[in-house]
């Protein structure tokens, strides 16, 4: 896996679109309800040394055209989040089996509190099962903060095998914030699939990985990107440059440092072809480049002074919040029949 | 052990007190360092039962004559914890030897977040062990905050047991805020013991016990009350009441209601016997009960009502964060040699 | 006002029923709606003295067969302070008059922070009312969180009065936690008056008071008692446990230390009178005390010692979080017609 | 001021050094302490248009060669700022006059929590100086953290204003959060002047500024940069990708894509100039475009997206809490003689 060394991201759509051109077995299908835009992608075994990722099911939400801080649109996310992990569920054979929730990450870094945030806010109801003092359509539900290996000098994945074993379980939810590839997508996209998860992998300080694979049993990962390296912003901000560019060429052929068009929105995802020539006559040598060349030349430029930061934005403990309980009340309406009722009723 | 259902505390030298006429092979030496009275206090076999505290060695720091929000005097309690911490664990051979240190409590309930705070600045290294990367003069150290039942549908024991089964440790440390039967000692006594501890036993919601004869290795427990029960305060007080208008009474032949004497500090704990017919006179029928029975009916009284709230000091918050802050540090100055000596200066 | 110096409270229903045998112009009228029982009290100026509050109007929200954390119990708390509210509002000609809200007290200290967390939930738009930004059916409305004494060195009055005559403000609405003279009202009422507020008053440590003699504008106070001194819970048991015994004796003859009949609610407040006989018989010469020599006593026995500590329950985190909520959510659709709109319909 | 208009930084060493070739009357002198650069730079009024830095003295400590979560790089840090704190109250005959402290920013936004959290640990006395209760050794200091406009929906200036003149002081000291032009300095920097502050003006969003010439009594502002916006990331970037390949051709004759000499560490700041065709070369018209030209294209480019996002590091939480710890620590010992005699000795 050489050429996406330097292109770290846990989310699979990103990685699927940037090679997308060589994908042999990868199908990805869309839906829009409310203002979500809702991407399912089935990696194929072919494609998991290409793409990074391993071969299963990955649903994508984009909330970048929602605001969550608002209560209305908090429901729209919530009640989509809840139909993702039913058919997840349903495809896995899980629905209403022995459910444990694991909140992976730091409560004390904001960026990495999700997973805790969210067990903060989950249903569980184990001890009632065990004491048969559970209501009528409950599940069994358990939930687990291992904590940061710096934290407790414990392999994560060692505390949760051995609390797996001990108590028997069906299946795992694991939540826990990501890294993005893209700045677009930080606090902007709830990524939810039935592979698993590695730790840290987004942000090059892999962990054990937690999947059926390693725990036997199985492993939905559900997570938000919420941080991103000052190396991603750059080099992903040296090609929106060029498409900015050509864009504005083509549209109203103006100079490279004729700033005088104000305001376009463009879709650089989505932004057609530069042409070569255009591409070095803006950046010279470097734009002709590939793109994981720039992320590696903007590596060796930022990393050895301690440049390259791993940022979040400045809003992350009001993002972080309000995210974490959008994620606990979806799981707690997905696993408690009962709590869905009066929710959605 | 009908005699002390009503009487709930996790200190045992306030058992002890209690109980001090019947005790028959039990041992309290006390010694005084700076500010600090610390009681040690040896628990015999045929005890046991009488006192409601397992067999084995107590210690009791008193901090009611110390300020712990002062830098210096946070210096001598670290220290006197220090020594404490260091003379259990050469009677138990455990220095040196690998020690899994647990955080019992909830971070969300002020009064119940000692044990996680605790963690949050505990000095970890058995991670730098396994890569073999720790520097000399630290011992091989983990953590764990397991979290609470209510919160995990997990039996707290549970998690623990699974955890130390996997991770080889020689010992554990459980650090939790405890439930004391007196006013006075709430925020004021650390009590340092070898004989585990039973979560929850002493607000009467109690969790199955860790120690040397459930998890299979030594249990040291730390610990400083944080709560106290309505039922506690009230009892206490009216026992106060009496003690302290037959020291008027002797002192300055004053009536009952004669509130003339102001502010004379008294020795509630100490306070010489009050003669039958003075406690009659005073406090009719309810002065010639037993404590315990006064207890009783104070909890009959205020339970069905929901009035015997579990309260705790106004200032909880500094508290907690502060006594949080001693106790890492004298666990970390006595865990790791190399810390201590740099402590030490 | 010597006979009241030991009654501590900030709630007028609890001064009104201490002394209601001898008010003379005070007229009180309940009404129930949902679980909440609301009272309305008038304390005339010829009371003010007696009962040791100003003249003016006061509401009593009784949370106590409710339960807050739930979130159709807080839309039925929401509905019921909104209405309060209003009522308040129009009696004193304030109906969408220029408001500054005021968060009093310490967000350091959980029992004392309910004042600076409303605030956290204020929707102000005074600033977008000078840019001329801001929507139809929002008024104008700013917040302050001055702190507190302690922490800033200044009085706190001060610094509200030179921002109201700053700002220019036609009223002003103070959130701030109280004390209660009665452990069955902690965190179990809201107390809104248009009468304003002296901060501190219910636990002895009296800051200069906030209201239209003092500021020049008319002062709206909202708060909700989280803290009891120990003196209150030990005087209040005292009487309970008359009582209790009374009722027993008269239900089923029993004797004082007959503790058999358990689990006998009984509502303290409304109890019958207990004849003098009795009370001698049981409680001796405390027994034939007034209330407030009781009081005194215990004051006198347990404040040498350090022992008459400011307590709350061990659940303020939570209650403090969601009582803030409530208070934020109602003031919100008090004084905003459209948010109010969209709430309710 | 066209041509800085997209140079947003709160650092007058970063606009000294941008404007270094056209400056004519600043003096810039620097020391070296423990590990600590302090550079003292006192703009003249002939340059305050040019560098958009008012007139006055301004002194910036870094910290990029220390680690201020060690105990001892704090000490040196904290005495380090007690001194040029001691030195700008000399130069304006400030000290032990009474002195306001006001604690800028957001609690409730990390990375703008910095004024606030140095409130949470400042002493103050003024109250005590009213009570006549002071001992000696301390001077006069109150404090004060009055909100953003966002949340109070008052100008802050105002609050600010109406305060300084109700209580009477002599001067007054704002600690804020601040933005930084360069990602290098994120978290690195300790800047004091004797010109004041103009709240919010490194991102953009300018308030009213806080100065002698405004609040009429001199201000002296202490902040630390915990945040960078991405166009600032991105441009930086770019300039040290030209510098770094510069460097390698100088040094090793490789090309733009030879990327095989790793982790050579440069002092971007420092390098040496490029040649205008080696630039056009690497980075064709964009190379030959102007850093503001850079600036503005950029901002053009991630704007209209959303994609200019405000970051702050991942470790923010962190950081702000020994960094404000240590501001407040300097700030108390730099005013009270008795503290500082205590702290020294």
């Amino acid at each position: 896996m050489h050429k996406n060394q330097n292109f770290r991201t846990d989310l699979a759509c990103e990685a699927i679109q940037r090679y997308q051109e060589n994908i042999c077995n990868t199908i990805t299908e869309e839906i829009t309800k409310d203002k979500l835009k809702i991407t399912k992608t089935v990696v194929g075994l072919e494609d998991e040394e290409l793409v990074g990722k391993k071969k299963g099911t990955y649903f994508a939400i984009d909330l970048s055209n929602t605001n969550f801080h608002d209560t209305k649109s908090c429901m729209e996310i919530e009640k989509a989040l809840m139909d993702v992990l039913c058919e997840i569920l349903k495809e896995n054979n899980l629905i209403n089996k022995k459910c444990l929730v694991i909140g992976l990450g730091n409560i004390n870094v904001t960026p990495d509190s999700l997973g805790p945030y969210v067990l903060d806010n989950l249903v569980v109801t184990r001890h009632l099962f065990k004491m048969d003092t559970v209501n009528v359509g409950y599940s069994e539900v358990s939930g687990l903060t291992p904590g940061v290996m710096g934290a407790t000098g414990i392999e994560t994945f060692d505390i949760i095998q051995s609390v797996v074993n001990k108590i028997g379980v069906d299946y795992v939810i694991v939540v826990d914030a990501l890294a993005s590839a893209s700045i677009s997508r930080v606090n902007k996209t709830i990524q939810v699939t039935d592979t698993g998860i590695s730790p840290g992998s987004g942000v090059g300080n892999k962990r054990k990985e937690l999947s059926i694979e390693t725990l036997g049993i199985p492993v939905i990962a559900v997570g938000v990107p919420t941080v991103v390296d000052a190396v991603t912003i750059v080099s992903d901000s040296m090609d929106y440059i060029v498409k900015y560019l050509n864009q504005k060429r083509m549209g109203t052929s103006s100079k490279a440092n004729a700033l005088t068009v104000k305001e376009v929105k463009i879709d650089y995802e989505e932004a057609s072809c530069v042409p070569e020539n255009f591409k070095e006559h803006l950046m010279g040598q470097i734009g002709m480049l590939e793109p994981h060349q720039v992320k590696a030349l903007v590596e060796d430029v930022l990393s050895p002074n301690g440049y390259n930061m791993i940022v979040t934005p400045k809003e992350i403990d009001a993002d972080v919040e309000d995210l974490a309980k959008i994620l606990a009340m979806a799981i707690n309406i997905t696993l408690h029949e009962s709590l869905r009722k009066s929710y959605l009723g």
